[in-house]
């Protein structure tokens, strides 16, 4: 079943990942100060990029350490990333396409895109490996597929995920052995913030684990069932848990909501608790927002895009009164 | 210091009660069925109050106990009076005088006015109190004054009480010593709804203790006295609260606020923390309401009332459920 946009109760995001890896060039880990080699390898990525779609180019150790959090807390470079030598990104202004330079692997390169819809993901992302295949000699083995540092990666050198909103799971206590079950298929799960941040608010990113031997086409096509899966247990979930929970879940969703709007003060974790029981009631028609902006406020609430919006650095209590602030005036609108 | 209306802040409300006795008729724990007696004492008390207001007069036995509980719930009665054999109520159709018959003494007349004016309630139940004994015959005894069921209320027959806000005087943990010097003062204190009822949403209310020899005048003396004491202390105890706790007390009053404007249930005690709070919130300036609406909501928010405003009777949770309703309703005005 093709859920399309229709699907982002569930799912609020996908995206593809690829992993490459340049021929006869050691892996990042283990670079040396070679700086012409890695001088043609941004160039690489650079030139094949803007041939696609206008973009910025960053050098890591050129950017501010704020700035460069904030590129975290968007997804569109991972924390690893920062720190590395040599390390680079690559954006698309549209803010969907990145490609990391000496991240764990010499390319990763990936496509996000809202609600279910990892064909579109995969499209963008074929591209872009196109552009850059033509100008850069990747680590191709006919037989392994393309080489990359961790050996779970190679193969296709893809990885195809989604974040999940699943409060009834959660709430209804069955999230444990539906991730259980996804394991058995091949699927690890993540919070928002990728491996180690727990699960916030009820998110879940979900991707593909090692599947070496499968191609392209055979990753997103599991993806693409387990998300189908995963859509119709957290619905089902839902329709029971409104039946069980009825009016104490409302109340609690409603008394969320009352604090997200008046509080002076909020830490991040009470914060993405208090947002999923918001998302919950907007989904459930208790409140009256668009999802998207309800997920957008996940994004801009992070730490270093409150110290953006603010001006200026903030400490930890600082950044707990800038949120809340934000948060009224967000949800004001 | 006389702070007349500008005292609301710490005194929602002073209250003057008379004890009265009719010479010869046993006290009301001992009434066997005479009656006519009983009858001259009614006709009484509702032609002095007649006299001097437009009233309306129950038998207690007659009425519908939901009616009998909202008369409780807005002060106008005693819990006691209900059940009570031949006892009665008049009460004055502007709300603030209200005479029991038959509860522990024969006559029970009080009246109740907004913010600190002990010295307005006393005129005004004093001349209730002129008409009834020119039509009943008080026993009074030269030495001893007023006779009473109670020789605590003997004398003046008379109780001074005001109810009081004391926020920060909890919040600061001082409440437990202004208390504790105030009964050596000769002051009692109790819940919102009298003896045994504990103190929520921090009212108390204060009155005075047994002072036979002391005069209707001392004892308004006295009590004014002891407000101006509470009031300053008070007041000093906020001033001394907002320096120290700041943002953390914004934060509370702000969410206990989201907290009334959204939940779907709230239980009778969970509304008066939270309303307390919220008061607390007006008077800083936090929230813009009249503190006046934020003290009738505690009335109009109880058991039966909330069952008159329904139009049925309810079960607690189904008054949690119309409780949460109407404080939503009355703070989004």
């Amino acid at each position: 079943m093709d859920y399309g946009a229709k699907s982002n109760d569930v799912v609020v995001s996908s995206r593809v990942r690829l992993a490459r890896n340049i021929a006869g060039l050691p892996f990042p880990d283990k670079l040396s100060g070679e700086e012409e080699i890695y001088s043609v390898l941004m160039l690489g990525v650079e030139q094949a990029m803007s041939e696609i779609t206008p973009c910025d180019f960053y050098k890591m150790h050129d950017i501010d350490p704020l700035y460069a959090q904030s590129l975290v807390e968007n997804h569109l470079i991972s924390k690893d990333l920062i720190g590395r030598q040599y390390s680079a990104v690559d954006i698309a202004r549209s803010g969907d396409i990145s490609v990391m330079i000496n991240e764990e692997d010499h390319i990763r390169a990936q496509c996000i895109m809202p609600a279910l819809d990892l064909d579109s993901a995969f499209e963008k992302i074929v591209r872009v490996d196109k552009a850059m295949s033509a100008r850069l000699d990747y680590a191709f083995d006919p037989k392994y597929g393309y080489l990359t540092a961790c050996p779970t990666n190679m193969g296709a050198g893809m990885r195809a995920s989604f974040m999940a909103f699943l409060p009834a799971l959660v709430l209804t206590d069955s999230i444990n052995s539906v991730l259980s079950a996804l394991q058995q298929l091949g699927v690890t799960a993540r919070g928002v913030y990728g491996e180690g941040s727990g699960a916030q608010g009820f998110m879940y990113q979900l991707s593909n684990q090692a599947m070496i031997g499968a191609s392209e086409e055979e990753i997103l096509t599991r993806m693409k069932i387990i998300a189908d899966k995963v859509i119709r247990n957290e619905r089902i979930a839902r329709g029971n848990l409104v039946k069980a929970a009825g009016l104490d879940l409302k109340d609690k969703i409603m008394r969320s909501y009352g604090i997200l709007r008046h509080a002076v003060k909020l830490s991040s974790q009470e914060f993405m608790e208090l947002l999923g029981y918001v998302k919950l009631g907007v989904i459930l028609d208790y409140i009256d927002y668009k999802l998207e902006d309800i997920d957008k406020l996940i994004t801009v609430s992070q730490p270093a895009m409150l110290c953006k919006r603010e001006g200026k650095k903030l400490g930890a209590q600082e950044r707990d009164i800038a949120r809340a602030k934000l948060v009224r005036q967000q949800l004001a609108n």
